[in-house]
């Protein structure tokens, strides 16, 4: 079965290569960046103010799948749905970068740990009180011992 | 721009039409279902048992994409980015519902929110530390007067 995708806009960051880019908004700090909304989509942007959070998009520049990879926080090998490496089947990515304000149809954003020019697929809303689960297992994060930030090449 | 996803496997509910299936895993106690995900895709599943949640997938019954849209949890008309509603113009799906355990390629999952026969795209994990906000601002969410749990069929 397969599905069709379309851009509805595009990320802008600091981050041209997947080198030194951040591995997630917690360590983006001081990263801006903006979202811009393709015209036909603006109107679906109002009361987005409101909320602080969330991106979805096409890692337009991930590896082909690998259904097990060594993860930027771990020594060892893990099967790839217990990691955020971006080479999974359908490399659908998810980030919740800080909504800093709306321009119109340009988002200004803020921990940012896109690649500049990253499709953009959807925005949704990070609700607390049904996306936060402070105390949900983490696996294998939980006992990981490298404190790597940024990426490499490996993924890309 | 647009790109090609592939379903890498079916999930399986308790619920066969909108009417009825909770809005939010939070709303959804009780109900159990099933993530089938297909052969190819199995060895991507290890290490996957220590976390406790997060699925992506394509809502196939959504309907089109409409700009402006009145949630299921309020009663005026919101931009669509700023809610959790089916109709995207991309309509990906994503629920942080509760993993039980994994037999093979087949995962027991429980707080189930999602339509059965729902082309499962991706699965994630959770991590708090990277995915948890507690104090994140929720924009209408959090003056919105109504205590809908349940989907109808405005979105369908």
């Amino acid at each position: 079965m397969e599905f069709g995708l379309r851009a509805i806009g595009i990320i802008r960051s600091p981050f041209i290569e997947a080198p030194g880019t951040p591995i997630q908004p917690a360590f983006a700090r001081g990263a801006e960046g903006q979202v811009i909304v393709d015209e036909p989509f603006a109107p679906a942007l109002d009361d987005l103010e409101g909320f602080e959070r969330v991106l979805v998009y096409w890692m337009d520049r991930a590896a082909a799948f690998k259904p097990r990879v060594v993860p930027y926080r771990d020594t060892r090998e893990r099967g790839l749905f217990a990691t955020p490496s971006p080479c999974r089947p359908n490399p659908i990515g998810m980030s919740a970068v800080r909504l800093v304000r709306r321009e119109g149809r340009v988002l200004q954003i803020a921990e940012v740990d896109v690649l500049d020019g990253t499709p953009l697929l959807d925005l949704k809303p990070y609700v607390p009180e049904f996306d936060a689960f402070p105390r949900s297992k983490a696996g294998w994060f939980e006992t990981c011992g490298v404190d790597r930030t940024v990426a490499d090449r490996r993924f890309h």
